[in-house]
């Protein structure tokens, strides 16, 4: 067995027990490119290793997906096929834990019209709602795990070989995910215990409200009543503790989405549908973008604001400090799932009903009356840097550190 | 482009042009190994370039359906998931073409328990009733090509590299189908009348019975009133002219489930459910098998043979020269696309509902009494060789000469 071969047997053991910690009598479904049939293979003999009763693969083609955008009737691309979502939400109700193999190329829709692109992620949204508020509630287990798929990989490192650049990708994600550690799984638990500090700490405290400053920032963000803070694992409807994206550095909340004002300013370019927003800035009021304007990748912000209501608002607060292994890599990764795990980031869109007391079961109702914010999308964007600080406001109005030049102003172990 | 590239490039566009015959603004179904990716891709883009309204891949992978069929609990392989069937029809109801991309590896499943292969079988065999019956009676057009996979490849050349066996195999691929003269769909149009030359001489001589003489065979076979002989291309309910098998060789009808009457002996091995059964031979007795015995795989034959009542049924009936590029090639396939087209043969189980005058609209009590026989399998036998004699048997009583040492005893141009 070549090294990288034992690494990726080692990745797919870690993707099973700490990504999504499959259970005997369980099944599996893994959303995966054809392009990493290796790493899948692996994982679904280990699954069926650990007693899965099935493994069901979504496989997936990008030069089949770019054909398909490009070409089919906008009529085909706004209808999502209802059997399939209805598939998947058949599974996940059986009980069946989620696993994604995520490496896109972050170019491949460069030049689709974003109009066409917009519809088609807003038809399988809306087909896959209650297939999704099952994953978001963490009903069952679920992950994402990477995979250095070719072109992903010449993105992150131009001017290398297809082969070269893969190897170098592969090198990065495994340090990443500390499988290039004696003891992976060792290494995951103390990470999820200092995440679980964090998390715990801001937890106590309930802050009112986030003030974030930097340059191009300057943001207040409320946070509604009974929040909770995430972060690193997380533990299903069943019990069941999970790792929902490996990596994972940060710790995160639901902002209230009457209460965003103020404007922020991207650290990182943000990639949606296959196309690139870079350097863009939002001002907020009473929770809604009110101004935006981009350097590049403008007609795609427009387009992914304008998806629904709920677009133009936040859905997620997240914390994350620039030493973590990825800022410390000095890489642009071009994939929300490292990059967002390098800076501070805020999310526009649909807000994880998990983050506040009793979510999961709110009514629409109550989640308006809450300040949660309900949409078709979820989009990550980092706005974080070395240069970021944040206070926290107190119910009785005094500010405390919690974020210094873009690392955390509280003491963990 | 490599020769080989240009050569694939022939091959897609045969597989739309005269296999699939695929229309503007309608979409196509492509069943494919995700080995067969390269291939996949260019048929997809051709597609479009026709005018598809989408093109949708059900992607496979044998080391995957071998894990499932290994380590799945029985109660998983008995349940087809009957979204998956609904998805299918849907697609087929709403005019889709359907194209499988084929080249098993012959021996994927030996060892594993073939009552688990047989019910697995069986479950989806039931839940895509519907769908098969759609495709049976040519409601929309669809074909069958051969991908060299290199599991295939080296069980067809032992001994060799798995690159060296595929590239030949591609090699006896593009010459069987004529993928390597300079214009293949002008060779695939005289073929097709060679072929049409043959089904319309039977159909006007409507024999009552073809006898078979051959060492270890001794069959008589009983063909239903106003039976259809087929052969080349089909057209569709919609009157688009498609060849379901690329190659063909064949031209081929229904016997009456009722009156085959003694024995006949295998002349190839038939690959069933990834299990080789060798060297057998069956006897019937008013239509059904009473006796069997097979010097490999009679564990895997009694399975196929006991799958339902009609899987001891003859459902085809198939005539072919032992002058056909396949025969002539000297090599055993492993595979049906490929050696059914060598030799005469049988098939146990259901019949094409075209094979007979108003079939596709009879009823199951119009079915039986005109001696179409159904089952959930369909299995074709090969029983011919050069020692093959066949004789049609007239209305009157009369004997007249169809085969003789393994060829067409008939005139045709
Ligand atoms: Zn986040
Ligand atoms: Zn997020
Ligand atoms: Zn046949
Ligand atoms: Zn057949």
């Amino acid at each position: 067995m070549t090294t990288h071969q034992k690494r990726l047997e080692k990745y797919a053991e870690l993707a099973l027990k700490k990504g999504v910690n499959l259970q005997s009598g369980q099944g599996l479904i893994i959303n995966a490119p054809i392009e990493a049939a290796d790493l899948v293979r692996i994982i679904s003999a280990k699954a069926y290793g650990r007693g899965a009763k099935n493994v069901h693969i979504e496989w997936s083609d990008e030069l089949l997906s770019y054909m398909k955008m490009k070409n089919a009737p906008m009529k085909v691309l706004e209808t999502f096929p209802k059997w399939k979502a209805e598939g998947l939400e058949e599974m996940v109700k059986d009980g069946y834990s989620l696993l994604t193999v995520y490496g896109p190329n972050p170019d491949l829709l460069k030049g689709v019209d974003s109009e066409r692109i917009a519809k088609a992620n807003k038809a399988s949204a809306e087909a896959l709602t209650e297939y999704r508020d099952y994953i978001m509630n963490d009903k069952t287990t679920w992950s994402i795990i990477a995979y250095a798929q070719a072109a992903w990989a010449e993105k992150v490192f131009p001017g290398l070989s297809a082969e070269a650049a893969q190897s170098k990708l592969w090198e990065q994600i495994f340090k990443i995910t500390r499988v290039d550690q004696d003891d992976p799984i060792q290494a995951w638990e103390d990470h999820n215990e200092r995440l679980r500090q964090a998390r715990e700490y801001l937890n106590k405290k309930q802050y009112k409200k986030l003030h974030y400053k930097a340059p191009g920032t300057d943001l207040c963000v409320e946070l509604p009543e009974n929040h909770i803070w995430h972060g690193g694992s997380a533990t299903s409807e069943k019990g069941v503790e999970f790792n929902p994206n490996m990596p994972t550095e940060e710790v995160f909340t639901m902002p209230h989405k009457y209460g965003i004002q103020g404007k922020v300013s991207s650290t990182k370019p943000l990639s949606y549908g296959g196309n690139l927003i870079e350097n863009f800035s939002l001002t907020f009021k009473d929770g809604k973008v009110v101004d935006y304007s981009a350097e590049s990748g403008e007609e795609t912000l427009k387009h992914l604001l304008e998806s629904d209501e709920g677009a133009k608002r936040l859905g997620e607060v997240a914390l994350v400090p620039e030493e973590s292994p990825i800022s410390k890599s000095g890489h642009i990764f071009f994939n929300t799932l490292y990059d967002e795990n390098a800076s501070c980031h805020l999310a526009l869109g649909k807000a994880y009903p998990t983050n506040i007391e009793s979510g999961p079961s709110m009514s629409k109702e109550e989640m308006e009356k809450h300040g949660v914010n309900d949409s078709l999308v979820h989009e990550d964007f980092m706005m974080g840097s070395t240069e970021t600080d944040i206070d926290g406001e107190t119910k009785d109005g005094s500010y405390e550190p919690v974020f210094r030049k873009g690392s955390w102003a509280i003491d963990l172990e």
